[in-house]
C-alpha cells in the first residue's frame, strides 16, 4: 500500500440507522475535497462480492442528509462469511482500482471488516452507525440519538391515551443486548418502570413497584421494556403475568418495532455522521487501517476494530439511580 | 324543559381521540360566552353515576387545545348499561342543577346517550369524536384526520428501513369495522397493497399482486392491513401465509396500536372540534336534543342520534380505484 | 383532437406547495395505468418554452409522495406572458408528440393555461395546488391542509415561550388576498386575536380586545395576522402601534415566511393529490379541456378554469363567530 | 448553615428553554425522594422578591417532562439587580424556612445568583438551561439539543421550497455571542454557507463562495446566519448587499426567532435535565454552594459559578473544517 489512494469505496451494512445517508454524503464529499474518487457499493458486503459499484459525485449525495435509510441499501451477506466470498470482494475492489474502504454499520459489519483486513491487508476504516449504541470507543453511535427521539415521541402519544383511560402499558423498545434505548427513553418519557437486561429486578420487584404506584394514586402507568430484557419472558408474557396479579388493571402492550430504525436524523446525528465521514476518509489518507473512528469527550477519537467489537459500554450507575429517583 | 338551561354538563366517553380536549374547551367557552355554567364530568358515564363533577371556567381549559387525550378522562361504564346506573346518573344531574348535557365520543357513547334520553327525556347532544370515522352524519369525526397523519408518519419511517433492506412489511392499523384509516393511509403512504374489511380481495389476489410487484422489480413493499380485515386471518397469520408462498422474502410485521389514538391534534381536528363544541351548546340552547352535530359539505349539520349510529359511511369507490391505479 | 392521446405532459408552476410531488406521481401513474406516456416538464411554463422535457416512468416517482417541494421544479415565466413565448411552448409540445397537458398550481398557472388553450386549442386540465386555498371550485387546494399544520405546530412552540414570559406575540402567516390560513390557524392555535383581510376590525377594536384580555388576567397573548391584512400596516408597524398603547407589554413579532410552503404533506393532501392527479388524466382521456379538477362535498368535481380564477371563496361567517366565541 | 436543609426552593430565570420543566420536575422529585420539601418560586428572581411561592409535590410535576416552556414562568428582574431587591428575596426565603435554592437558567441567572450568595451566604446551585450552549463547565446546556432539532426541521422545509424555485435563502438563527446553533444546524441542514461571530469571513468571501456554488451548478443555496454574526450587517442588509452583487438571484430572508425557544424537549434534553435536577439537589444536601452542575465527558460535573460565567466555550476547529469540506 505504498502508492497513494486514488479511489475510496463506501458501503452500509447490517441493520439500517438514521444518519447512514449523512455519513455516506460526508465520505463522498471528503473524497471530492481531497480530490479522490468515491465508489458507492450497494447492499453492503454482498454488493462487494457482486461488484455492484457506482461512482459517486458530490451531486449524487445532494439533499440526502435529512433522509432516513441508506441510498446504498444494506443487507446481511452470508457469502461474505466464507473465504470464497471475501476473495471475490477483494478481486472486485482491486479490479475497480479501489485503494481503501469505509464500512458504515455496527458489530457485524466490523467483524466482517476485520476478517477482510487480516486476509487481504486491505485498508479499511469503520464508522459506527446503529441505533443500539452498543459499540465501544465512541460516546454515541450514529442513529442512536434519533431513535431515542422517535421512541419518546411515540410514548408521549401513548401516554395521552394511557392517562385518559387509567391504563397500564407495556412498551417494548429495541436493544437486544443493551438497554440504552430503554433506560434513556424510559427516563425521557417519564416511565413508571424500566426493564433492561443490565438490571434484572425480577418480577416480584415489578409487582411491588406497581403496588406502590397504585398506593400513591397513580392510575396509569408506562413500563418500558427492552427487547433483550433478561426477565425470562417476552413482553406479552410479562403483561399476562401482571394481569394475573392485577386483574383489575386494564393492561395493553405495544411493540414499537422497526419504526425505530427510520425517520429523518436528528441534528446531532447529522453532525456526528458528517464529522465521522470526514474523519474516516482522512484516516485512510493518513494510512490508518483496522480502526473505527468515533466521538469521545467532544473530540474525534479512534479505536481498533477488535476493541470496538469486544468491549462493552456499561450502563451508567448514576443514570440507573436517576431513573429510580425520578419515578417516585 | 320549559325553563331556560342554566348549566350544561360535558363528558368524554369510549376510546379517546385527538381533539377531545379541543371539543371540551369549545363547549366550556361557548357556555361562558352564552353566560351559562359548564360542569365537567370525569370518566364518562361512570362519572355521571358517581357524581364526579367539577365546574369548569374558561381558565380551566387554557392551553389544552393542542393536547392529546382528554382532561376529563374517559371510561367504558358497565353500570350505565343498567337502568339503575342511568337513574343514578339522572339524579346526580338534577341535583347539580344541570339542564342539558354534551357527550363527546362515538358509537357506544351515542347508544348510551339515546337510552338516557328515552328514559329521562334529558336534553342531550352528541359530538362525534373517534379516530375511526365510522359515524354517519358527518364528513369527519374529530380525531380521524390526526390519526391519519400519525399513521403515515410512522409508515414513512418504516419505509426508510423497508427500502434499505428490500423487505416486505405488513402494517396493521386501527379500524375494527371500517377500513377508512387503512385505505387513506395506504394511499397516503404509497402502500403497494391495502387490505380492508370492505374489499375482500382474498389471499390469492394478494399473492398475485406481490408476484406482479416482484416482476416489476419492486424489491420492498408495504402492505397496510386494517385490524378488522375480513380475510379471516390476523396480521401475523397473514405474514406467515405469505412467507410460505414467498420463502425468499424478508417479511416483517408491525402493529401500530394505541399510538394512533394519541398526539397533538391536527389543525383540522382542532378547528372541527371548536366548531362542533360551539354548535352543540347552541343546539342545546335552541332546545334541540337527541341529535349529533356534524360537519357536512363544509357546513355544520345535524342528524338524529339513532341515524348516526345505525347508518354506515360507505367506502368511496372512486378512492378504491385511485388506490389501484396509484400502486402500479 | 380526434386522434387518441398518446402522451400527456405535466408541469408545476407558481409558488410551490406540499403535495405537488404527490400530484405529479399520481399523474405519472395514471398515465402508466392507462398505457400512455407521461412527459415531465421542468420549471413550469419556462421549461415548456425551452423544451426542458423528460419522459417519466412509475419508477421516477417512487418514494416522492412524502416529499415537499416539486421534483419538476417551478418558476414564474415572464416569457410565457408573451405570444412568442407561448408559441414556442406549443411547438415544443407538438414536436414531442404531446397530446395534452396537466398544469399543477394556482391562480397564475391557470391564467396562463387559459390563454394557451384559447390560442392553440391545446387540451389542458388544471390541478389546484397552493397553500392559500384561494381557488374557487374545490373545497381544498392541495397543500393548504399541510400549511395549516405547519403553522399551528410553530405557534404551539411560540406559545410555550410566550406564556413562560407573559409576552404578546404578533405572528404573520401567509395568505396575500385571503385570510384562510390566519383564521383557521388562529382558531387551531388558540390565538387571542386574528387579523384577516376579510374582516377589518380596525386598530381600536384590537386595542379594546387586548384591554379586555388583560382585565380577564390573560398575561400572554398570541395575535395571528394574515400578511394581506388590510389594517393598513404591516406586522412590525402594528406591533409598534400596540407598543405605544401598551408600553408595559413585552411585544414580539414573528414572520413565519417560506417554511409554510415546505414540509412533508399531510395524509389529507397526499390523498387529495392522488385523487386529483388520477382525475386530471381521466378527464383529458375523456376529451375534457379548460377545466380544473377539484374536490367538493367529498366527491371529485370540475369547474371551468375561468370560474376557478375569477370567483372567490368566502370566509365562512360561522367560522368567524366560532373564532370570537372561542377566544373569550 | 449547620442545621440540615428541610426545604429547597427552585426557580427558572432568563430566556426560557425546552427542558426547563423536566429540570423542575427532577428537582421536585429528588426532594421527595430525599424527604425534603420543595418550594416553587414563580417568575424567577422577581417572584423571590415578591414571595410568590408554592409548595410542589411529585404530583404537581406529573406529565410536564415533555412540555416546552416553564410552569414556574420566567422573567428578567430589574429589582433583583439592586441590593434592596436581593434583601427582600433573602427575607422571603428565610421566612418560608427555605434552606437552599436551585436556579435554572443561563449567564444572567448565575450572575444574579453569585451576588446573592456573596451577600447572604445562602446555599445556591445552578443548572445550565439555555438554548445557546454558551455556558462553560458543561458539554451541553439543557435546551440546546432541542433547539438544534427545531432549526434543522424548519430549514429542511425551507430547502423544499428553495430547491423548487432555485432560490438563495438567508436564514437567521439565535445565538447572540456564540455561533453554536448556526454552525451545527448549518452542517446538519446541509447549508452552503454558515456565518458565525467566531469566524469573520467577510463579505468578499461570501460573494466568492456563492460564485463558486454557481459555477458548480448549484441553483439554490441556504446561508445560515447567526444573529450575532460580526459581519457588521444584519441579515436583511446582508441580503441586500448580495442582491446588488447577484441581481439575477432570487433572494429571500427568514428570521426564525422565538420558535427556537419552544417545543417539546428532545430525549437528550429530558434526560440531561433529569440528571442535573437530581444532581443539584444532591449537591445542596452535600453542603455545596456557588456551583453549577453540568455534564462533561458523559459524567455529572461541577464548576464554580464565576467560572461558568466568565470562561468561554470555543468553537471547535475540527467542526469548522468539517463545515468547509462538507459544503463542496
Amino acid at each position: 500500500m505504498n502508492e497513494p489512494i486514488k479511489k475510496i469505496a463506501v458501503l452500509t451494512s447490517g441493520g439500517d440507522a438514521p444518519g447512514m445517508n449523512a455519513a455516506i454524503r460526508a465520505v463522498v464529499r471528503a473524497c471530492t475535497y481531497y480530490r479522490i474518487e468515491c465508489i458507492g457499493v450497494y447492499r453492503g458486503y454482498q454488493g462487494l462480492i457482486e461488484g455492484d459499484f457506482e461512482s459517486l459525485s458530490a451531486r449524487h449525495v445532494s439533499n440526502i442528509i435529512n433522509k432516513g435509510g441508506t441510498i446504498l441499501k444494506t443487507a446481511r451477506s452470508l457469502e461474505f462469511k466464507t473465504k470464497e466470498g471475501r476473495e471475490k470482494a477483494y478481486k472486485n475492489l482491486k479490479k475497480a482500482g479501489v485503494g481503501a474502504i469505509v464500512v458504515i454499520g455496527g458489530d457485524g459489519t466490523f467483524t466482517g471488516g476485520l476478517k477482510f483486513i487480516k486476509e487481504f491487508n486491505f485498508p479499511l476504516v469503520g464508522i459506527p452507525c446503529t441505533i443500539d449504541n452498543d459499540i465501544y470507543g465512541t460516546d454515541n453511535t450514529i442513529g442512536y440519538d434519533t431513535a431515542l427521539n422517535t421512541v419518546v415521541e411515540v410514548i408521549d402519544k401513548i401516554r395521552d391515551t394511557a392517562s385518559s383511560h387509567n391504563r397500564l402499558f407495556f412498551i417494548e423498545v429495541m436493544g437486544r443486548d443493551a438497554g440504552f434505548i430503554a433506560l434513556n427513553t424510559g427516563i425521557g418519557a417519564g416511565a413508571e418502570e424500566i426493564l433492561i437486561p443490565e438490571k434484572n429486578l425480577g418480577l416480584d420487584r415489578l409487582v411491588e413497584s406497581l403496588n406502590k404506584s397504585r398506593e400513591r394514586g397513580k392510575t396509569s402507568s408506562i413500563v418500558v421494556v427492552s427487547e433483550g430484557d433478561k426477565i425470562g419472558k417476552n413482553v406479552f408474557e410479562l403483561a399476562d403475568y401482571i394481569n394475573e396479579n392485577f386483574p383489575d388493571y386494564d393492561i395493553r402492550v405495544s411493540v414499537l418495532g422497526h419504526m425505530q430504525r427510520g425517520g429523518s436524523p436528528s441534528c446531532f446525528d447529522r453532525v456526528l455522521a458528517s464529522r465521522l465521514g470526514v474523519a474516516a476518509v482522512e484516516e485512510l489518507l493518513d494510512k490508518s487501517t483496522g480502526i473505527m473512528v468515533g466521538f469521545t469527550n467532544k473530540k474525534i477519537s479512534k479505536v481498533h476494530l477488535d476493541k470496538a467489537i469486544k468491549m462493552n459500554n456499561d450502563i451508567n450507575k448514576e443514570l440507573l439511580k436517576v431513573a429510580e429517583i425520578i419515578s417516585v
